[in-house]
């Protein structure tokens, strides 16, 4: 018997709004210590890792491991029934059952909606993830990301972003021109530490990334105010997303070699 | 002469958005007791009927009953010209007039627009609407109507509403999945009584239909807070939305039969 | 060398989206005196006079006369990432050059975006706009005039406009009926002097014009609370609306003859 009830079913909404459209179907990996999803997008040129732990739900009880797979598609259309306030409560029975179980449940309990999802068999593939000791880390508000992307996917395809300790250049070119937008560190000290845009950069990093990927990982902007970019030369930067105290949501991209 | 003459222009506004994708043309048929239009969309599956009485007008005067014969598609491309604080004054002369004027005027009287509609011919077809004892009577907010329908549609296309005293369960199944929306009644005494969700069952009912029409019902929804639904086995269920003291506007909808 | 900075570059982006979809290029012509572009749309029937004048800038500085062919198209696209509250540098050598830049500085000055536009070549033809002794002068709040175009828009395509002391009056006429709106000279006292409509008339004026070209001129709404309608028999209407204290934006159209 699996069982996890969140508080915020709308954090889980906005998860699939963020990944949905990258990867059509997969495993919802639940163990004792919480649940956890990875997949490549259908180019396998990006990697989602989605940590959800255990200590972030309001109650979980899970005996023993089991993968749950889902179709994304499905899962997110039946997300768009909860309310912005509903709890949701996931439960799915041991790995013989075939569905699994959403129970939304409005903040007065006037409302209560039951869906179930019926589990489809994804081929479990696990891929390492190497922490690395990278060359620039830069925490930046999460919407500025959003927005850079939008504006330079008007002008070009592919975005360069060049970092050092002074501040992030984000270059693009195409017909109608071309441009730079640069970012520098927060040295206002009016402005609260969480929400500052701080750069840790070891040294100067040179990198060009497909804008249409950059751009959809920004879907997960609503997540939280902050996003965090790890780059280093030759490897896939990651932008990640922390999920208030249950955990975080990362996207790995390869960069372009010219 | 004719000549009814509304303080909120966007009333009529308001009910030509929930009719005109139902109905082409109808007849607005005058009398001294008010105005009232009967219709039926085009696959015979839904009936409108709209009662205005003469006491909600600010004026009202007919001498005698008189049909007018309106295409909804033009009339309220017109009301669109309405601004939303706009009187409407509605005047047509005797049968042998082929025009009806429908003026707006700015509160300020800075801005008066005035517009004639053909009329066309309609065949008047009468309906009988007996009224009749039904098995459910649920009064809920019509915004949570519009909601249950426009979720559920995203996951399939035939909703099973199923009342009794404890709650009313709309179901439905789609290749998604599968779901349940139940709405209770209101047992918070701080809800005001106007707003409160109210279930009058004589005996449970279990009916069948087309989520399509039910979502179109629902656009319906900025005319009034609350909507009714009567429900017996066999017969249509009335979704019945208040217009102020002007009358109110319900559609019958036959169910499906599985 | 000249360089032009703008306290908002949303002004100029405001600016481009009212014009972009008449005009595809168009020379801004650069004197010490400010900058100024006259164009014709691509089918001759309307003409864009642009003025911003050297005051209104925060810095000015024009050795001497240039001309700056841009396609508007990529300059609307470079425009669309300039924040809200950004300030604009426009940079451009002697006539040798084949660029110009937009520097976007944020207020704070955490984020610079520096973007390139190669300059094509555009015949520069001169335009002789007259000043005439119009029968009719009218300043209404542009957002009504928007809001008038929007609507008829729906019933027709021909709008006349017949303009007297009294009012002015905007009648329109098609298959779902015809119609007129009259707007009437503020007599509310309350209403500031520089919202208020006023009526200047010699003498009564009527005129057609095609709604679609007088549509795409309000989305030059943004720029200005008021617009001058500027009418006399036989010439064409010249819509402007005010840009603080800038400039303006005037528009030329053509009557028709019926």
């Amino acid at each position: 018997m699996f069982e996890a009830r969140l508080l915020q079913a709308s954090l889980l909404k906005k998860i699939l709004e963020s990944i949905k459209d990258l990867v059509e179907s997969a495993n919802f990996d639940c163990s004792p210590e919480g649940i956890s999803l990875q997949a490549m997008d259908g180019t396998h040129v990006t990697l989602i890792n989605l940590v959800l732990r255990n200590e972030g739900f309001e109650t979980y009880n899970c005996d023993r491991s089991l993968s749950l797979g889902l179709s994304l598609v499905s899962l997110s259309k039946i997300l768009k029934c909860a309310g912005n306030d509903d709890t949701l409560t996931i439960r799915a029975r041991d790995n013989e059952s075939d569905t699994v179980t959403f129970v939304f449940e409005s903040p007065k309990n006037d409302r209560v909606s039951d869906f179930e999802i019926k589990l489809i068999d994804i081929k479990n593939e696990q891929y390492s993830i190497r922490k690395s000791d990278y060359s620039a880390v830069i925490k930046m508000p999460s919407a500025e990301l959003q927005r850079i992307c939008r504006d330079l996917s008007i002008i070009g395809e592919i975005v360069t972003i060049s970092a050092n300790k002074e501040g992030v250049k984000f270059s693009v070119s195409g017909d109608s021109g071309s441009g730079n937008i640069t970012i520098k560190p927060t040295s206002d000290s009016d402005v609260p530490a969480e929400q500052a845009t701080v750069i840790e950069s070891k040294e100067p990093v040179v990198l060009n990334f497909a804008l249409k990927f950059l751009s959809n990982f920004t879907k997960a902007t609503p997540l939280s105010p902050m996003v965090t970019l790890s780059m280093s030369e030759g490897i896939p930067v990651v932008v990640e997303y922390k999920i208030d105290d249950l955990g975080f949501l990362g996207f790995f991209l390869a960069p372009k070699i010219e």
